[in-house]
């Protein structure tokens, strides 16, 4: 096992340069439009699915990553869609900026009102963070309802502080992704099929790991 | 949003009828080699990842489909290496089949030790899972050295009665899934890159609902 690497920050080092390397081969860089942040958000996406989609098909609003950048720093609330994606976003980073991580889908009520309605809990999950006070970063790597939900909310005078838009899937989740991308609200969204809670959770991490290194 | 589906049983059916029709479209079915519950591994798989590939890179051992279902139905302990799987795999459904989830990544004596001896935490997790007692099934969706540490301990006698390998990554991750593939160890591989927390997750709860829909 002597050459093997077996230590974790050796591990994610050498996968980052690999990942650049190959996406230089793919003529991906340097393009000179690209910041420091984006790239990172973008080889962690690559990093966590070993999918090179990710370097095409991620879409940023002018200045997402600004905005995204003086959230964290600010302490927004980031509530996820799965419990899974809230199990991937560094717990010790969110603390440390002050940011509390949520995430309402397996509260018993949310599960009863969905039923009652006959919508998904997520779109429950999105209406009850809607009201929780200060800055709010949705981190949606699951069901395209909750972005639809955003949507909605936002166009009825609600401000989503920031959408993290990366369902993954087959119904509704490309138009439901347009929904947000066609609207003013700050975004990152992996536009197409693909995505996924690891996919949310590394765009967090990737913003985190970028303001510690500054 | 009338014409939109909200119901999540809704959404699931359409999502996997969509996928198979894609996948007959590719030329994938039918072939007669493959069984109903390798066919759900694999719709599952491309569900939680938009991706294909999935269709091509899963390599199941012989009898591996039987013998996992009958471990489950035995009520074998599933030990993951994140706990995004572990957040991602039916609580209910493993319950309902008296199958223990255990994920020991966060447990501060891991932590300690894999710092100690210069590994990875999932490595010393395998290590603990090791001395479990009973059938253990691992569902490792990240971490290559997990499938190492596993192969090191099958090969000085120790018996993992089922891997599920689909770590995703650049590094060791193609030569540490072969490990397993070039073992007697029943198992699920994803070959090549790709994977995932998600992936490892799918196909878990893609056997607990083939089972009990039995």
């Amino acid at each position: 096992m002597e050459n093997r690497l077996y230590n974790p920050d050796e591990i994610q080092k050498k996968s980052f340069s690999i990942i650049k390397d190959e996406l230089e081969k793919r003529g991906f860089l340097p393009d000179g439009h690209i910041t420091s942040l984006q790239l990172d958000v973008i080889i962690r996406c690559i990093h966590t699915t070993a999918d090179f989609d990710y370097a095409d098909n991620l879409v940023f609003s002018d200045g997402a990553l600004d905005e995204i950048e003086r959230l964290i720093k600010a302490g927004a609330t980031i509530v996820t869609d799965t419990n899974m994606a809230l199990a991937g976003i560094s717990a010790k980073s969110a603390e440390s900026f002050g940011c509390e991580l949520k995430c309402f889908m397996a509260e018993p009520d949310v599960g009863i009102e969905a039923k009652e309605r006959g919508i998904t809990r997520a779109s429950v999950s999105m209406e009850k963070a809607s009201a929780l006070k200060g800055d709010v970063i949705y981190a949606v790597g699951n069901a395209p309802t909750a972005l639809m939900t955003l949507r909605d909310l936002h166009d009825r005078g609600y401000r989503p502080a920031f959408v993290i838009g990366v369902p993954v899937g087959f119904v509704n989740v490309v138009e439901a992704k347009e929904m947000i991308i066609n609207s003013d609200i700050p975004h990152i969204v992996a536009r197409g099929n693909k995505g996924g809670s690891t996919v949310a959770a590394a765009i967090v991490n990737a913003v985190f790991a970028w303001i510690r290194g500054k």
